[in-house]
């Protein structure tokens, strides 16, 4: 039990659930949440909000005597952020039971070279590589997931609206490219006998945002975040460069159309420059997701109830509800930040918007806990 | 005295110095020596060579009984690579009396904020940082000055020719490159409101490569060998990208009218981006140096003595003896390395070769000590 009387448990690889028992605690419960890791130089609302958020919803409900029906669950998912083990919402994907995920965590390693058995372990986690399937959410766990999140794109505070409610999120992918070549000095060896893994890198940057642009539409967007050279020395030609490439669409075939013409370009680039295209990997190539009809309505009528005006969005960024919407009845309730502005510093949401959100994210989770 | 019977002494910077008296030790010595330091993932014998095979060259003629007029001196320079502080031949430049190099480094830090005046002291040097300035070789402290190196380029192995006499060493520039862009969430930020500094810096990279070989001289290179974005994550925009170009040619004047039009497209891009081009500097911008006609005599007359085929030509590395010719008539002694290769681990020289060069070292110290 935590303060605010919720049960708290976690499971094998560190999501944490808080849990508010209904009336009727066999049916599925109604859960809503978010995560707390960030990417490195960020802000402190993204996922944050949908946790503390959580918590104030619950406690505000408490606090106007509300009795759930349904029980209400707060979830604190692990992992969101692909920072360390390159794979992006880990705790959900799991929760959402994909085999191949589970199989492939057996190996992965971060950038130090820890398992991520090792480092889960390390972190207090009963890490038996058999258990990680218990993650896997049984059918029916939740009868709605909801997430409260900044938009973390300008257009609420832009429009001076209040509530977005998502009906859609956009099809993220992400994919690691390796380029070798035979490196050397970088004073000796002349240009033509060169086969510079950094330029191949390069050149693939270039053509990545040339294919995002060439889909003709507003909803693509690439991305190459992660750029390494090897040794990474000013007097040293690159012998290996790591690239890792970030590709959504609200299509996921428009999306996947990019993602084969950088399969190409890298395929010619390596063949153009004399390197080896050592690893063309698509780590994830998550499908969209749909709000479920019954949540997005729950939300509008809470914003109703509430006298806030909103606006039907769709999130360019994903989220943990992104694999909840594999195994739960999803929503998503977006309010406004400044500028736009977030994975950076800058990032804010007022008290006033975060008031906003909890209060729409609370009078949802009571209207769905008695339905 | 070390076990050759050197008299060691080190200057307050860790340049370490082995000297074998004279008959005439008033005279000017003639002095050997190269570096131990390496970049990271490099070879072993770049710079290790000049350093183990000058005291073997000392061996060879104590053994053989030669009594030397002039002293004769084995230097070992520190942090012949740029590595730790971003300057490289910083030994070597600095006993060259450059003072810009003396005031810099009082302020210099590494990549972890440590200070080079901290490190220097605390690997135990003394380091007043007035007493800089007492590292600067006073004028006619070497009659001349020869450093044994293997080639770090193909030439001499496919000729099949086991002696290289360096008329020439290629000028070399460093120029740091800095972009700023607003960065932001890789999902959320669309296309036309985004000016990514990480693209940026691959254009720069592609367009280094572009004025270099626009030159139309084969002995033109450049090479970005560290590229860096920030944050670093696949998620997030590049807000920052940080680059580091080297470039080189025998003729100074082509080699600096690249970096000018390096300069222009970074100017260019940045306008183009809308991201600010927040550095541009040139590090260092050397002038070539020619061997001493001198020493290439005595070179020429010891490869002769030892009936071992030469080639007269330029080394396109730059080494410690780039500087050492500001203060000592200078000339270098290359033996061929495995393909070429350097700054990797697949650097190799053989004993036989090794051995050429360590008895053309010691013929032509012993012929300059007696002159």
């Amino acid at each position: 039990m935590n303060q605010l009387g919720l049960a708290v448990r976690e499971d094998a690889v560190g999501n944490i659930f808080g849990s508010w028992e209904g009336s009727e605690a066999g049916l599925g419960a109604v859960g809503t949440g978010s995560h707390v890791d960030a990417i490195p130089f960020s802000g402190k609302y993204d996922g944050v909000l949908g946790v503390l958020g959580a918590l104030e919803a619950i406690s505000l409900l408490k606090r106007s005597g509300f009795q759930p029906k349904r029980s209400l669950e707060v979830i604190m998912f692990t992992s969101e952020e692909p920072t360390r083990f390159g794979i992006s919402c880990l705790g959900s994907r799991l929760m959402a039971g994909i085999e191949e995920l589970a199989q492939s965590l057996r190996k992965v390693v971060d950038n130090q070279n820890v398992s991520f058995l090792d480092a889960a372990e390390s972190a207090g986690y009963k890490m038996d590589p058999k258990d990680l399937q218990s993650v896997f959410l049984k059918k029916d766990s939740y009868s709605a997931f909801i997430e409260l999140h900044i938009e973390q794109g300008p257009i609420l505070e832009k429009e001076g609206i209040p509530i977005g409610i998502v009906t859609a999120i956009a099809a993220p992918a992400s994919t690691t490219v390796e380029f070798e070549g035979n490196g050397g000095h970088a004073g000796a060896v002349l240009m033509p006998a060169r086969n510079d893994a950094g330029l191949a890198a390069a050149e693939l940057a270039l053509a990545v945002e040339k294919h995002v642009l060439e889909s003709g539409s507003i909803d693509t967007v690439g991305t190459v975040g992660i750029l390494q050279l090897h040794p990474g020395a000013i007097n040293s030609i690159p012998s290996k460069s790591h690239l890792e490439i970030d590709v959504r669409d609200i299509d996921e075939k428009r999306r996947n159309d990019v993602i084969e013409k950088i399969r190409r370009s890298a395929t010619e680039i390596s063949k153009n420059r004399g390197v080896v295209l050592s690893e063309f990997k698509i780590v994830n190539q998550d499908p969209p997701a749909l709000s479920d009809q019954s949540v997005v309505e729950a939300m509008e009528f809470a914003a109703k109830q509430l006298n806030l005006e909103y606006k039907k969005m769709i999130s360019r960024a994903y989220h943990d509800s992104l694999f909840m919407a594999r195994v739960s009845p999803m929503g998503m309730i977006f309010i406004p930040c400044y500028k736009g502005y977030s994975h950076k510093p800058e990032e804010y949401a007022s008290p006033e918007d975060m008031t906003n959100g909890v209060k729409v994210l609370a009078l949802t989770m009571a209207k769905l806990s008695l339905e």
